[in-house]
């Protein structure tokens, strides 16, 4: 393992400084502060207090993700989490990332810098400066939704997004649907990709048509809908499958402001089972992601990570959920 | 839940000879103790030691999987399951399985019987009865190496295969080689037709040539090489990926009574590192699965199962090794 002075070697000045720059002392730039933990993170140096194994302190990293309240996606993601962490003495802490800050500073120095010994990331996307970093990171990480190839150092944590879809297109056939449109969530994300691969997929062995004009990314917010679902009514559709149930509600919406009723002219499914799934007028079909697993098995896979156990991938099963926005086919 | 009552209910009998039918007591006939242990599995009896939380009795059931010794690939994922058990607080029992006795008791009514509230199935095939049977099983029931669709009671643990086959065939382009064969293992399991799939997707990744004759189903034993090495160097192949390191141990065994020499006229490469890997002549190039932490992984997976988190899948990522049976491509 590197040392204090192998990184003053490396940048041709004094352990001193070094040490300053480690411990974010006030009285060198924050220039040289910068040099000396990329200098720390490409040299592999460990600093004394992240060998001490006692409560080794951790990070749950948000981007795009609300988490305050339990009508949001990552609030229990991350209680579940923060409960199992507890448990294994580990020290969290949460980080809102952006844009910026993720070109301010690479993340295996953010993580040095900040004392992380490992991270759980949540709502990040592909093209995001820290995920394409993930290559070669040598931070135990646990990425939500994403999966990285072949570094030992980062593994997925998701819900198994083929059986979800499947369910949905098997019962809305059992339902007797043919046209049945989708309006998917973001394009740069790998759920979106897995989805759509799984809904066509699930088209196919179902001997239904695949129709582009009933396919739209949209984003996993309720706004998007009204961009879609006067499209998708035009071109016959008698059901939209949808990749959240924000998406859903906004669908839903948009589907009575045109005049029309739910479920008798045309059904409409969720994704994720979040409260809100209930009590949309009509309760909502949807497919439950257990987050308080995710969490937990973020958790799991963190840990089995940071102890040399390289698990690449956890995948939780979903659960369909009938309510009452699904009904027979009408034509 | 259905009570001693229910079952009497249900065959007709009293419920004194439900109980001896339960405790396998003597003075009733084999058929009727069949019967009524069937009919608890159907109205989902549950006795009351097994609600006993303390030391749940879970069981290892293997087919054509040995363990005995170090070298055998089952030992350490045995070793694994055991140790992370142990830890927990069940009580494993080993059990070897077969064909015959598949046939004779269904899995739901042998895990009753024996008490197990969950299991870890290592070496079953596809069309085995208990593998088919896990469609429906309600006992918590982990398989090695084959993943089971749309059950909330079964999960899968193994290692990534397709990032396995895509170091080697990565690794043999880099060596210059493109005529490279693939000596698959059993036509019936999960893990061979993904190899395949994996080493097809690599082969194209690489823009090198798929050659139906370079490919072929073997087992996963020693033996099949000889029926496929001698087709393999007559169609031009400079280089064979095998599936295990006994299938590669045997591969070594036919080319070199060809009177060839590895790696100079020709490259292996093996699968699993199993402890033989090192001593072969020459050492294998090959891609290690963490065997031990297959077994931790598969314990952490059935406990989730058994206290309702429905975790699918739990894979691992394989290791490539590197050692001398693998050189420049001289053709």
């Amino acid at each position: 393992m590197a040392t204090i002075r192998d990184i003053a070697k490396k940048l041709g000045i004094s352990p001193g400084t070094v040490s300053k720059g480690l411990n974010g002392a006030s009285d060198i730039s924050e220039a040289m502060r910068q040099a000396v933990l990329d200098a720390a993170v490409e040299l592999g140096y460990k600093p004394k207090n992240m060998q001490n194994e006692i409560n080794p302190k951790i990070c749950i990293m948000l981007e795009n993700m609300n988490y305050e309240n339990i009508d949001q996606f990552g609030y229990e993601i991350i209680s579940g989490f923060e409960q199992a962490a507890l448990r294994k003495g580990y020290n969290v802490t949460i980080v809102p990332m952006d844009l910026r800050k993720q070109t301010q500073t690479k993340y295996d120095t953010y993580m040095l810098k900040n004392g992380y010994s490992g991270a759980f990331l949540l709502g990040f996307e592909l093209h995001d400066d820290y995920v394409q970093q993930l290559d070669t990171t040598k931070v135990p990480t646990v990425l939500l939704d994403n999966y990285i190839s072949g570094n030992n150092y980062v593994g997925y944590v998701g819900t198994d997004n083929y059986e979800g879809i499947k369910d949905l297109i098997n019962y809305l056939k059992e339902l007797g649907h043919k046209n049945i449109a989708f309006l998917n969530g973001t394009k740069n994300s790998m759920i979106t990709q897995k989805r759509l691969e799984a809904f066509i997929q699930s088209m196919n062995e179902n001997n239904l048509p695949v129709n582009d004009a009933l396919i739209a990314f949209g984003h996993y917010i309720t706004d998007c809908a009204k961009d879609y679902v006067p499209g998708f009514v035009k071109n016959g559709a008698t059901a939209i499958v949808c990749a959240s149930d924000f998406i859903a509600s906004g669908v839903i919406r948009e589907l009575h402001s045109m005049g029309l009723k739910i479920p008798e002219d045309i059904s409409v499914t969720g994704y994720d089972d979040m409260p809100i799934a209930q009590y949309l007028n009509p309760p909502l079909t949807t497919i439950r992601q257990d987050r308080i697993s995710l969490g937990k098995s973020a958790l799991t896979l963190l840990d089995d990570l940071m102890h040399n156990v390289s698990i690449s991938r956890i995948e939780l099963r979903p659960k369909f959920i009938k309510r009452d926005s699904t009904d027979k086919c009408k034509i």
